[in-house]
């Protein structure tokens, strides 16, 4: 396959999705798309792509399905449920999902479809809607490395750094791991903060001399501005922190691994989550004092 | 006061304390040294140090007395008890006290200092031995602007980003913070690792995924890779964070915050260090599972 002949049909158009297929459209690549409602495919028709209205069907058409969802049980039903992507693709085409759901379930996907003899990646991402848009997303990725190879181009129209981690489930769990650094260190810098407000020192300049020493961190640059500034409108949604600290809960507990800052944030972002689903994760700020 | 004639008297030649009085000497500066036992200083008196063997005695001979302690009573019984630094201090010259201690601490010293009419900075330092034998610490500082900037050619020998934070204490606020948000940045970036591990990643490959999105901190490469090679000879020992972390707890408390994460790893380097108080921080990762 060279890169120009690679045909992609994408799934699920919403904030991510959507610049991302338009990414792979400016690359060249012929791209058919599927979405509920069909409004965003036909956003995506007016840039090239072929809107299809029936995922098998578009999984028979192309060599490579992207899926974009919100969640494991998304991902599930699109890719494992009747009328999926595993009963339309054809032997020899490759599935790549790129949304964050639980490593088990990237597991039992790429399972399933290998019995069809479809190549599976787990391709989850960071660097959110400006990523997507410009792409320079990160991406991290699970499943074998010849497939990893085939891919590449793909990955190229989508991101910069695109690391393979190691088998299926293992871009999944990396992104777990993502999601859990991130959240802790957002709570550290606005616990920094709120304590240097608290006993009368500038939090500004706390968080200038800091960025220049041990504690910094893309975090307390970008999030420790954004609690600075009270900008709490997203940005990454608390919900979807939520949802994805929730995998990375499971996960641990699954395998019996105890992680108390984890779970600490968990608890925190649905606090926050609760109070205001659609409030930027920094805004773990609001719940101190 | 010209740079070349500042007069320095240095107390305190622990592991941090030895090569900054070391460099103050480099740069020209006339150092006069105190110290328990009197081993340390007879070192520095082969590089020019005059030793003192009393306390108010040094003080009363130099214009700029700099203390470099363990703990906020080593700083009150140096600085405030009887034949200390207040004793003996002449009107005019200024103390700073660069060990890392309670702000209100830091606040009563210069409170009983200006009665006397000595002037005074806190300014704990944060980069560690390296940084101290380098001249490249961080260092935070609280106090007058004009003392601030009287004592930059002092600053200016001993370290590389000098900011001050605000007045009396505030600089012991900001080294709080950063003491904080290091704590919580090694126990995110340690469960994060653990989870990979556990979950059959392989935590390298995850580190350096990691390293190149928003999750990226300077905690996530150096205490990351001391993780990866468990690599746990001090560096920070634990008992010293623990002390740090005490500091934080007890100030946000006295300030009626309530900080979880601060909390959580106070408990959990309580914890590390009752097991192995010579230990590196980052040994934090051996808590887990």
């Amino acid at each position: 396959m060279s890169e120009a002949k690679l045909s992609i049909g994408f799934i699920g158009l919403g904030i991510m999705g959507k610049p991302m297929a338009a990414n792979l459209l400016k690359a060249g690549f012929p791209v058919r798309v599927f979405a509920r409602p069909l409004a965003a495919a036909r956003e995506l028709e007016a840039l090239g792509a072929q809107v299809e209205t029936d995922i098998a069907t578009l999984a028979g058409k192309v060599d490579v399905i992207i899926t974009m969802l919100p969640d494991s049980p998304d991902v599930e039903a699109v890719v494992l449920g009747p009328g999926g992507v595993c009963a339309g693709a054809t032997p020899g085409s490759v599935h790549i999902d790129m949304s964050t759901i639980a490593p088990a379930m990237a597991q039992r996907v790429a399972a399933e479809l290998m019995v069809r003899r479809v190549g599976s990646l787990d391709a989850p991402v960071s660097g959110g809607e400006q990523g997507a848009i410009d792409a320079t997303l990160s991406i991290m990725v699970g499943g074998p490395q010849a497939t990893f190879d085939e891919m590449a181009p793909v990955f190229a129209a989508l991101g910069k750094n695109v690391v393979r981690i190691g088998e299926s489930g293992a871009g999944q769990t990396a992104k777990a791991c993502n999601q859990i650094l991130v959240a802790i260190t957002i709570e550290g810098v606005a616990e920094a903060l709120a304590l240097a407000g608290r006993l009368g020192a500038d939090p500004a300049k706390v968080r200038q001399a800091l960025l220049g020493g041990l504690a910094q961190s893309k975090i307390l640059d970008v999030h420790g501005a954004r609690i600075l500034e009270r900008r709490f409108q997203p940005g990454f949604k608390a919900k979807l922190h939520r949802k994805d600290l929730g995998i990375a809960e499971e996960a641990a507990q699954r395998a019996g691994l105890e992680l108390p800052a984890t779970k600490l944030v968990y608890e925190r972002m649905s606090e926050l989550a609760d109070r205001d689903p659609e409030t930027d994760h920094s805004a773990l700020f609001t719940l101190l004092g």
